[in-house]
Formats: structure tokens, C-alpha cells, sequence
């Protein structure tokens, strides 16, 4: 493949950014990869597995020159690098970002840039329980979704760019408006991300089954919340935060369906309880079809002999 | 290894079972297997791939003459087939079981058994998304515990016997009193199971987010909750008939403990989110320290280059 931007900076090190570095390589679409975090330990450990062809010493000096910036920093955080970066950002340039939400950092970074720099949002879905500049590999985004949110008035010819930048990195794209997305991932993400959460640290709390006990017998479910709940504290305290509205709204669905569930097993209604894990297969069904996740059983945690 | 049971009967053929019998092949632990299944179908399809050295027509067939009798049907079953088989039952044989409940099935089982017959419950903590004797696998076992529950007056050779069968076919072997084992399952199994029946239920009701939404986009989380979520709809249900007492209680817990984080998210109090989610990842690490799971990313689903 060929160049798709002469010099991509990331700013922020973490699992998102070091598997595009990877997968940048990987697809030969990035002229210079420039890139900065802001924990010196994660710049020198960037620097120590070569993830970048630079590693700045700020977020300015890893964005300027370069034609595309993408922060992959904690929703939270997306201003703050957005002010800082402003002022170094050059006409034509792209400027997107990889947060689980949307809404809140169009909000937060739009203001911080310079006419003449294109902002197109973007949210690659995919990850793993792991963090950190080590944790990046180039297959992370190979068959899943990266989901494109241009703005009012986007330049068609940069998104189409940063589209085909996705592309090469193994990610299938679709548009998608702001509002809508930070709805759809409440339920594919943040929801599912708060239950297990929760369900791991009651488990944790609970004084009569110890957590050595929780922990021998976990294979019967409960180990599947906990990949999940070991994922990354920061980035998902800052999505709830940000994501409020629409994280809340499903939880109080989830919480009416429980507690309809509940009364259904407090007066043995067992037709109730069938219908209901019944309808659910034809969901996983689903994504097995459309490839988004594996058909092993366990997740091929055992090979059948 | 050698045989440790003469003939063993396996009353149900569907995942746990059908493992069993491969199990017990690779150990070389049992003389002849025999079988039964209620549907027709069930013991078409274990006839076809040779699952049973005998498949038979009725469970009291199949547990004639044996001296290890497994119920491996659902729990709401397991009543009506110990009266079935109670009256061919011969002394010093040894029935057992592979329910995810135990003081229900013990009282479902216990009083259909004749006198010099060792009952010693048992619940090998395992189990996959797919259900049905073409299901089952050898290795399903290796690794995992297996709980057996002694009756009070059990015949302690009886129960040596029992776990030397369970360590043979891969497993660990703990004693566990049956009311501390209802209480332990409802926090790693069963209501992780509901919770998760619940979300996929969630999803695939919200009228403003498609099925077609769902699927695609379920990597950023959703489709680890779908994969408990596909289990068997009937087991489950048994499941939490039969133990109703100790899934409430944690179901209760569980929506005390989310309140709290909708409140915190609510109200913006990020530091209550951060702390929350950094408490659980220790429990991950202990679960993978314990060889109870794989640390591979996103469970090995996505191999490293």
C-alpha cells in the first residue's frame, strides 16, 4: 500500500495508539509516525520498543508538521491536548480521535481548533483488558468496526482520507451521527463495561464466599465479567462521565428487565425465564455470523481434541 | 490408567455428559459406558457418533447393572428420573450427579434411593455455550474443579472413589456442604448468567438501536455477555428455580452496588468510579495467577503477530 499521510501524530501512548502504530507499519499508509504521552515511563518505553519513529517530549511538538493528529487519550483529557496542539495545527491538517464517545469530545475539542484543520471524530471498536504502549498489536483492528462521525460541514475529501487510512489499518468504516453513537456504544460498551464492574466487585465484597473461592470456581461464568472489569480504570471512568445520559438510560432498562427477571424466579414463573434465554441465542447467532467474534467454544479457551 | 468403575451410566447426553464419555475414554476409566436420553433424537444422534458403548431406551435400562450412575439432565428433572431408576439400583452402587444446584437436587433425589446405595452429589464447575451430545469434548474437565458434596453418613470409600473418577477424567476435587456451594454458584455462575441474559435482552429490545446495530458493533464489549447468554434456556431456568433463595441475595447486592455507581455517575463523582474499577482488576490476576483462565488479549480471540 502507499502513504495514506506523510506524518501521523499520536498523542498518547496507550493500547489504541501503539496497535496503530503497529498496524501502521503493517499497511506502509504513514510517511512518520510521531508520538507523546504524557507519563514519562510510557515515553521511555515507547521509545525502548521503537513504537514511533519520534518520541516528543510534547503534544505540540509530535503534532506539528504533521497532516494527521489522533488523540487517544482518555475522553477526559481530549480538551486539554486539543488546547495544547491548537496553535502548532497547520491548514489541511486532520485532526480526529479514538474516544468511546462522542458528543462530549466534539465539545471538548472543537473549539481548540484553527480554521483550516479538518476535525473528523472517529471511535475504532475494538480493545482488549490490556493497557499500555506494550499491549498494541497490528491484528486489533482487523475485521471490526471503526465508526466515522464527520461534522457539520466536514471536508468529504478528508474523511474520505481518514476512512481509507482505517481501512488499511484492517477496520471496516461507517458514518455515523454523534448523538447516535454515544446511544449505541451505552449498549454495546458502557452498559455491559458497568454491570461486570459491579458484578466483580460484589463478588469481591462478599464476606461469606471468600476470594480465593471466587477466584478457584470462576470458570462456571464469572470469569468472562472479569476481562472485562480488568480493563483500564481511567479511560472508563471518563466515558461514564461523559457518556451520562445515554449510559443511564440503559442501565434503568437493564434494571426494569432485572427486576421483572427476578420477580419471574421469586414466583417460579419457569415460562417466563425459557422465553426470555431463548430469544438471546439468535443475538449471538448473529455476531457469529457477521464475524465479530468466534464460534469456539468457551472462546477457544480449549481445543476440542 | 485403570478401570474404576465397571459400567457407568449417564442418564442425559447432553454437553457435560457427552464430555464425560470422551473423558472417561481417554482414562480408560470405565468398563462400559451405557446411556439414556428422553428425546429420540438425542439418542439417534449418540448412536451415530458412537457416544455410549449402549444407548438405551429407558434410564432404568441404562442403570442396570451399572455401578456409577450420573444424572446429567437438568435440575428440575433430576427428581423424576432418581424414581425411575430407584427400583434397579443395586447395593453398593454409587449414583451421583452433575446439577449446578445442590440442596434442591438432594432433596429432589435423596428419597427415591434404596437403602445401600451411596448418593454423593457432585458438580464439575465447566460447561460451554453449545449444548448437545456432539457438544461434549475431553478436555472440558482438565483443570477445572469439580465439587462434591458428601451426604451426612456417606460412605467415605464411596466418595474417595467418586473423586478418583473426577481426577481421571482432568479435574480437581474439593468437598463443599451443599448450602455453601448454592451460595458460592449464585456469585460465580448464576447470577453472572441472569445479568447476562438480561443485557442481551436489554439490547435486543431497544427500539431506537437495530439488531443489525447490536451485532456489528458488539466487539467493544456486548459479545462476551452473548456467549453466557446463548446457554441451554432450559438448564438455566432450572437453575434459578432451584436455587432462588441465594440468586435473589446477590441479585439484591448487585443492584445496591450499581445504584451506587449510577449515583456516582450521576452525580460526577469520579474518583468513587476510579477506585471501584481498579479494586476489580485484582481479581482478574487472581483468576489467571490460578490457571482459571488465559491472559491472551480479548481471550486469545485475536492471535498476536
Amino acid at each position: 500500500m502507499s502513504v495514506i499521510y506523510q506524518q501521523v501524530a499520536l498523542i498518547g501512548l496507550g493500547l489504541i495508539a501503539s496497535s496503530m502504530a503497529h498496524a501502521m507499519r503493517r499497511a506502509g499508509v504513514a510517511g512518520e509516525i510521531t508520538g507523546y504521552a504524557r507519563s514519562p515511563e510510557t515515553r521511555a518505553t515507547a521509545r525502548e520498543i521503537g513504537l514511533c519513529d519520534r518520541v516528543c517530549e510534547s503534544a505540540a511538538e509530535a503534532a506539528t508538521g504533521a497532516d494527521l493528529v489522533v488523540l487517544c487519550v482518555p475522553v477526559g483529557a481530549m480538551g486539554e491536548v486539543a488546547a495544547e496542539i491548537g496553535p502548532v495545527l497547520e491548514p489541511g491538517a486532520t485532526v480526529s480521535d479514538v474516544g468511546s464517545v462522542k458528543r462530549a469530545v466534539i465539545e471538548a475539542v472543537a473549539p481548540h481548533l484553527p480554521e483550516g484543520v479538518h476535525f473528523v471524530p472517529a471511535h475504532p471498536l475494538a480493545g482488549t483488558e490490556h493497557s499500555g504502549p506494550r499491549a498494541g498489536f497490528a491484528e486489533l483492528f482487523d475485521n471490526r468496526w471503526c465508526l466515522i462521525v464527520p461534522q457539520p460541514g466536514s471536508d468529504r475529501a478528508a474523511i474520505a482520507r481518514l476512512e481509507a487510512f482505517w481501512q488499511a489499518l484492517g477496520a471496516n468504516t461507517e458514518e455515523m451521527e454523534a448523538e447516535h453513537h454515544d446511544l449505541v456504544l451505552a449498549v454495546t460498551s458502557h452498559a455491559p463495561h458497568l454491570i461486570a464492574y459491579t458484578m466483580v466487585g460484589v463478588a469481591d465484597d462478599l464476606g461469606r464466599v471468600t476470594d480465593s473461592e471466587v477466584i478457584k470456581y470462576s470458570a462456571a461464568g464469572f470469569r468472562d465479567f472479569t476481562r472485562i472489569a480488568a480493563s483500564d480504570p481511567t479511560m472508563w471512568r471518563d466515558v461514564f462521565l461523559n457518556n451520562k445520559e445515554a449510559t443511564l438510560e440503559i442501565l434503568g432498562r437493564f434494571t426494569e428487565e432485572l427486576f421483572a427477571l427476578q420477580r419471574a424466579i421469586r414466583t417460579g414463573d419457569g415460562d417466563h425465564l425459557h422465553a426470555y434465554f431463548t430469544r438471546t441465542r439468535a443475538i449471538r447467532r448473529g455476531i457469529i455470523e457477521a464475524g465479530q467474534d468466534v464460534d469456539a467454544p468457551d472462546f477457544g479457551r480449549i481445543r476440542k481434541g
